[in-house]
């Protein structure tokens, strides 16, 4: 029995053991329990390579921990202290209602990017992913486990997740720690910046055999990854891309992924599905919508369908490729941003540059060259100083300022609310949204977003006696102008009739309250 | 017997006689028949006020036309020639397929605006309205019979359809002289200008019982409206703005309007009924869809369940008030036009910008401020350029390239269908709507339209040993610059990677052809 005294881990770090030079042969192996005052944990180690197994840990606890290890007849046994979560470090990501936060209750906002094949890239163009992503506002990124083979995703990586079996297989017992080495390497790279890893499981996107995996080696290799990174605090699983188009996997498969990583998972690191057509069925063990889609006004339907945060993980990316998907202006990137706030949920980036070395970001990582990323962290800026955590306005119908002592009035909504619930659903939902302000409201304050719409003036009806301060949001220009300082009651509001602006109203006093 | 030569009428023209001094009283009275060779055409005589009637005729041929009319025991009879028809003067427009056309062969593409009350405003405004309408591309205008009431609609009219009653309310059966001949003038003026009067019937917007006319007195007005106007060639009727929300009416009341137009109006002048909602179900007597929505994507779908020609009545008005209706960009205008036509509809102009007098384009006329009418003439004079009707290319699938030898692209293209098949119904729509080009195609030409989307190129597969002119398009500088004077088979085209942009693949000589 050995006992070792390691150094210090961070509460949310990662607690790591090399166990080397053991008879054990299986992938995944052995039984560690780690023990802090009446609370006990127990993880499995894994399979490195060959006569080196790994046990990672992360303890949520300052103080001491304990653990024993119990692998191939040997038992393993120490200590060491969990010291205070300190910088970038809040813990894992968890969901509150519609909302997102860190598990020390420090706020999160997703601002995410797409790189799906940085890490399939090579050392150098790795690094400057990194290094882009250091100067970025980006704060979780969507790549894949699996290499990825489309439109400018021609070249073969330097090493696969598998070595092959004598038939030019995958074997997924035998996985290449050449390639989980990198991956690891990589997921803690983005974790020293504060960038959640939205690590994705599968994909269709595939010329090497991965997406055709059988089930049972597709739970193999989960299971793998499962034991291998759930101890890295920023990681996400997010089983799919397009699961709609994997084929080889019925829907039945995505349920046993989910309930294998809600059940396996200990730490219960996000869990979502990425869609091409309709966003993946209800499931208790969804923690969020990951939706590709480009009708973000649907976000308070599905917020009402799934009770969950609503994330736009694909809704185009800034580009000048001739593929509607990747082919947005800056504008438009950044509008989709400012929409999904405002709409109650939250977006997510890409870029996609056509260039003549098909080094495009939302593939192969690199440099940004675009226009919004600055206008999406003036956005991220701007919503991490509001207090609390905003909510929707419920939908008030057409006419919120109805005068109840108006019979002809109240009849006429009565009858247009009659109207509406008997056309097409989809022409109700248009016609709600429509109809209803782009707008979250928190404590003291409201963000409104006009978007494409552009008026030359908007009529504000504030409450009497109350002091707000009204300030005109450039979104493009990056501008944050006072339009009024003392304001209350009824006003009418002289906007620059242009595209991307929004009107923060806040209560005076409220930023020192 | 009294017989009169008149003066020659063109073909289409207006043929007029005014009957005085008869003890006739009823609204339409007489019997009229007009006869030309074999031909017998019967109408009505109206009351124009106290004392006088009004036959009006639409001759469709040349040549000697007799007439007969029998009103309150006298016969008139009569003859005129009629000419043939010249300058703007094409005849009624009629459908074709899912486009329109002149009655007498010569090509029409609608190119609609909207001032909803304009015929309710001052005579000098009246004048400026058609002075601009003259200087406009514009071809169909919409406008509504009765005042309209609503934001920048608060004035009084200086007259009225009918004169009240001692009760107070409208009598039907007593049409007012000056308000009508108003109309009549402004038809004809529009006329002489060769634009169709897009007259709209019923309407909700009003303060003053037009609204609430109850369904006999509905009819007796429509019945006064068939037999005074329809001789106007450039007639169209527009049973109503919005009809759900006129909730006097029912559904089987919009169904006696249009079964009563179909019956008497002999010309068979264009009918739709515009809505708020879903597009008015489908109905014999509907000759066009007049769609009010912002989803033009839906052209192909709504094209389909309708067999008919779409015209979106109302997608947004270019200008800058606070209502998302009235708030488009000069290029969202512009840009739907282009999305309507590359789709295989029609679109309708409107501009409201905010004016401290109140005095709105959309409403009352007056002045055009914008900037979308100079790039919907560009677009109107290039469609006017091509030959023949274009047509819709049909939905080739995701990948329209699919290699039939390459079996798992084959099993793959299946699967998806599948999947899509299974999708809702919505995002299937969408989805087809978004992988399928916005494009038309004619004998020896295709004209694509890529709106938002800017790609930096395209890569075209042209046919071989066939020569092509392509030509690209910058929609809002309004530029035509040849990319390839002698294109064929497979290429890849520069683009300038900017929204608006259309690329024009003509068959080299197909201008000549």
């Amino acid at each position: 029995m050995n006992k070792e005294m390691l150094k210090p881990v961070e509460r949310y770090g990662l607690f790591e053991l090399k166990l080397k030079d053991l008879g054990e042969t299986d992938l995944v192996a052995g039984c560690a329990v780690f023990e802090n005052e009446n609370k006990q944990i127990q993880v499995s180690a894994f399979r490195n390579k060959r006569n080196e197994y790994i046990v990672r840990f992360m303890p949520d606890r300052e103080g001491t921990w304990n653990y024993h290890i119990s692998i191939d007849g040997n038992e393993i046994q120490g200590t060491f202290e969990c010291v205070a979560n300190q910088g970038k470090n809040h813990g894992r990501v968890i969901t509150k209602g519609h909302h997102f936060q860190y598990e020390d209750g420090e706020k999160f906002i997703p601002f995410g990017t797409t790189a799906y094949a940085w890490i399939h890239q090579t050392a150098e163009l790795r690094k400057k992913t990194i290094e882009t992503l250091a100067d970025s506002p980006f704060n979780k990124i969507r790549m894949c486990v699996f290499p990825k083979s489309m439109p400018y995703n021609t070249n073969d990586p330097d090493c696969y997740p598998f070595k092959k079996k004598a038939d030019g297989t995958w074997d997924v017992y035998d996985p290449d720690p050449v390639f989980w080495e990198k991956l690891d390497k990589s997921i803690e790279d983005l974790m020293n910046l504060g960038i959640e890893a939205d690590l994705i499981l599968f994909h269709p996107y595939d010329r090497w055999g991965f997406a055709e995996l059988s089930q049972h080696d597709s739970l193999i290799y989960l299971e793998y990854c499962i034991t291998r990174l759930s101890a890295y605090r920023n990681l996400w699983w997010s089983l799919a891309n397009e699961y709609e188009i994997l084929y080889s996997k019925a829907l039945s498969d995505w349920n046993e992924y989910g309930e294998l990583l809600f059940k396996k998972d200990i730490y219960g690191h996000l869990r979502a599905v990425h869609n091409i057509l309709d966003p993946f069925p209800k499931r208790t063990w969804l923690t969020h919508c990951s939706i590709q889609s480009s009708e973000i006004n649907k976000i308070p339907v599905w917020r009402k369908e799934y009770d969950l945060p609503i994330l736009i993980d694909e809704c185009g990316y800034e580009g000048d490729l001739p593929y509607p998907w990747g082919s947005l202006t800056a504008f438009e990137m950044a509008h989709r941003f400012w929409w999904s706030i405002c709409r109650g949920g939250f977006c997510t980036h890409g870029e996609t540059y056509h260039r003549e070395d098909e080094v495009l970001w939302w593939a192969k990582g690199g440099e940004l060259y675009g226009e919004s990323e600055k206008r999406i962290e003036f956005l991220k800026e701007l919503l991490y100083t509001l207090p609390g955590e905003w909510q929707m306005p419920e939908y008030q119908g057409t006419n919120p300022n109805l005068d109840e002592q108006d019979e002809k009035a109240v009849r006429e909504a009565k009858l247009f609310q009659k109207a509406l619930d008997h056309a097409d659903k989809v022409t109700k939902e248009n016609f709600m949204a429509y109809t209803t302000p782009m707008k979250i409201e928190g404590e003291g304050y409201s963000l409104e977003y006009f978007g494409h719409i552009r008026p030359a003036y908007i009529d504000l009806n504030l409450k009497e006696k109350t002091e707000y301060k009204v300030e005109i949001i450039d979104t493009w220009e990056m501008i944050r102008q006072t339009a009024a300082e003392k304001a209350c009651g009824k006003m009418r509001i002289k906007l620059p009739a242009k595209e991307g602006i929004a009107l923060l109203v806040s209560r005076v006093g409220m930023w020192q309250g």
